[in-house]
């Protein structure tokens, strides 16, 4: 599925906490990772179609510095990252084995990938954080993947936080963290968060005024059509 | 329970480290919550008398949108509070979904709330910080709080992050976290929390003049002689 | 065993990611422990021999604050602790009882102590920052050690963040977290440490002028060639 | 809200499984309780409305034997707990303190109580298994309620493993656990029930008869053509 | 990879415990499932090679009752197992949705497979049993797969409970749970295993005879050859 | 600590859950060991001091078969163990490596071990159960300890389950797991024990006949005066 730029750039807009709001009123409750979380305070809001990369756990024999030089590697994941992507990680939550490092997050950088997001850790915290990539993940450890993961390929589905996220779902992450919207359910959330996102905003500034919450908010009917007469929606 | 402000004002010069240390030598061991950590670094101290809010697990028939309207609401909740209270809110530690947003939090800061506790998350945790509301947290999710919780009342005893906290007991936060001064104990704090926190800056102007710990701290009788003599307690 | 200082000076431009690759193709996968982290962001790398404290779970008749005048006590341990060791505590994990304050952090720091690495939690945060001391551990909490522990004796092995640490055993602690060196391998790490670094900071200029990972990342033959002619290392 | 007894008595003729199934449908995930296990096997399914009991965190000052004589104890509960009720009791989860032993059990069973659910544990097993009082938990324990709990009230909303319980939500015990039905969608599970659970008979005796699956499991047109005629269903 | 049945064979003399111990002397430590349990228990050692099954989490618009009827289901799965093979089944750890029930573990009953294991948990606990596969799970429970997870497909490395699993491993599973033996291991463990079980049986007589462990497990030298002298080893 | 056996015999006819009330009542709550369950149902109570065990995690240059022949090694730790002595294994919760497996057990029960209590698992299960030493552990696993342990030494005060536990404490262990008895509250359990447990059997009857629990449990003074006046107490 290709996405075209004009939805992304509407989704920009669109806060992770608005995008879960939206999906739950449609009985999707299940798109928040667990884990994730920015890497650097005040990175900006990111949208792009998901990458997977998928892990199990470690195996002696099979995780191996050696397997970094296979044809199913991270290495060629990496090399097959489309530029304005989302690579999406899962690595099981795993805690104590760094998946990516310095060198494959510059190369990242260098290819366009848009972020990584991760429900594991990253090594070389100091390093990645130089290569200017944004990267949301669940911390930080100094063991290479290889100590506690065994890479198995890319593109498939997977689990990430305790979410399924499928290759091309549309990924938004902000400061709330990493959220999923499912294909089918793109337009609904184009077409209503701008909306609600306006809402709140003119709701916030109520509530600066002094306003009592129920009846604002959520509005009843009376304070709605206030608000349609402010705005103009109407 | 109505707290005197002299006794607030007290417990602004105790740490949250002194109040636990105190309540120990009563036999008091669990009051400090697990969880509860400052949004923003650099809160100052914070006390009040604890106005709780309680949730239980999200049950999908009754945890939706259209509940925010209910009468039993978290809005009626939070127009409920008096000024100067400190909300402490069990969420059962749920982590994937934000009980408050900015909105909510904008509006506990113009009732005149003292801060916000809870073994919880939040979400819109941009809007929250813009609202100055003092927040411990534990992290912040996107998803609304329908997405994992149902709310269910106010005022009653509740537990938050493994501590027990009822309507009106004391609650003094800071950079260590969270506790509770159950009210009957309250009287012990205040008397012997200023005591204590100046030993505590005695003995360390003692370790920075290379004192060994042995004897020192806790004091010995000898000790003790030097601090009374120096300080003119006795 | 004493460490020369030369190993020490050496292992400071040896990241602890390296490290742990050295030795995992040594069969050691088990030396980043488990819940350290940096108390104050920025700290630079720091080596030395470990100091063990251990502590065992809380019994009300044993952990008290009198049992901070025993003989057996975190005071006494401090005071034994050598110019340039890092004191690694085990507190089983331990979350809501501080292991060590200010004071007892000041001590150290006064002593020459190198660093504080613990799976456990310090309390009054405010007044060990102030310390200057360095100190990587798994967060803050406001209750005394005896809220929750029970101190037993200095030296001895011990279990930190799910690594074995043995007196004397070589500790790194940098952004990344903190491993240890079993004795036997840190000629190993010596040799092969600032090679690996050297290496890795050659490849990063390749990335950045655009080369692909395949062949580069690990070196294959052809890289490998280059690099030694480049860097003049054969 | 009174259940009438056939309703009961048409339950008792379904499964947990299904029950769960015909609430997933109606979009109704979270509905069966983590942690509550049979204490005996063999129990027979159990039906009843839920009578519920609220434990929050053990403090010293309150969570203390002294307590067991309050007219709001657990003693006074179980006094008010009418017969055939399903005693759900909300110990959030709590596994090293027994929340009732066998003289609290015995009571229960004397009054008609039908069974006791709670995501705590029990104490004195061996006498608890002596009342004949059907008991689904988390496990055993040898320590008092109040080691780690403290008792608040009855009849208000809990949770209970995960799972909102509202007073008087029908509740359905057996071999895989409990399952609460809210109330608004008892008369969808009387209605379902008995026919899934005879279509699954149908369907596992195609199997006995080497059908395969798919088609069969679930029905597609034709199976479900077959069925109706050979069971007379339509 | 076909596995001759003599290989089988002499494998269901060799223990897990067994396994493990000749695995780990080559350097692999990570086999044993972490949560797979005999559901029943008594049952006699299995060995057979692995047909993997994986479900990633659950989101509300694909883990549905109708996905129960897509050509990429569970039940499409049942059918392609092969006569003699243990399914193994990545469900995550998750362990409030029963990924199969008595259907579905009848038909792989029918079919020939020899063992269901999963690090999740099965429903219908009482039809299961009532099929007599053997099951090694994590637990029992109500709801059904799709109320926690969504089934993406069979044949791919997975990871259950901690382990790297790939189609065609061999599986075996006793009382102490459940192994795997990576495909270029399997010789040694033909050969070591045998061994190492009479071994062990000469060992636990010389027990029973009151000698004492040291020299005797292992064996020094001494005690060696006195083996090689009774056993006709040499 | 030598306890005579008088002391032993009395403590067989009190429950745990008997001696963790009485010990709360004197403020000491953290006695009872979480994880360790009977292996084999139906064993009966026993009773003896502590002979401690203690592990680190495992570090794979540390943890070998070949440290089995140490003479720091858990065979040498098993003939150091007295007659009737309850060895306590701290294996700091380790679920996936087994402690002891067969023939460790053998040699305990050939020396006149009374009971093994670990908050680890033991391995080869049925070797272990037809040893016919009592084993209270969290369970079962195939491999070795030397997968997950380094067996450290003996007779140390450890923590096993979230309890102190020093050489010589008394430990008492049944259907409702372990608990530890501090030396010094030794004749306080003997005194109140058995005691307490004839006020509970008199309670139970008056249960049976159907008194209601207020007033009666605990005693009110009217009840305790009929207790008195019914046992002959006073």
């Amino acid at each position: 599925m290709a996405v075209d730029s004009g939805a992304l750039h509407v989704l920009r807009e669109v806060s992770t906490a608005t995008v879960t709001s939206i999906l739950l009123k449609k009985g999707i409750r299940n798109v928040w990772m667990r884990g994730p979380k920015p890497l650097r305070a005040g990175e900006r809001r990111i949208v792009g179609p998901a990458f997977t990369l998928r892990f199990v756990p470690m195996r002696e024999d099979l995780a191996t510095p050696a397997s970094w030089a296979s044809p199913n590697s991270t290495r060629a994941a990496v090399e097959a990252m489309p530029e304005g992507c989302v690579a999406v990680v899962d690595a099981m939550g795993v805690a104590d084995a760094g998946i990516f490092g310095d060198i494959l997050c510059a190369r990242m950088k260098r290819r366009g990938a848009a972020a990584l997001v991760t429900d594991g850790v990253v090594r070389d915290v100091t390093g990645v954080l130089s290569t200017d990539l944004p990267v949301w993940c669940a911390g930080v450890a100094a063991p290479a993947s290889v100590a506690g993961l065994t890479f198995v390929g890319w593109q498939q589905p997977v689990g990430c936080g305790g979410v399924a996220v499928f290759p091309e779902d549309i990924v938004v992450i902000d400061d709330d963290g990493a959220v999923v919207i499912p294909a089918g359910l793109l337009d609904e959330v184009i077409d209503k968060g701008p909306k609600q996102e306006r809402e709140e905003t003119w709701i916030m500034k109520q509530v600066m005024n002094d306003a009592q919450l129920p009846g604002l908010y959520p509005m009843d009917a009376e304070t709605r059509a206030r608000y349609d007469a402010e705005s103009g929606t109407n």
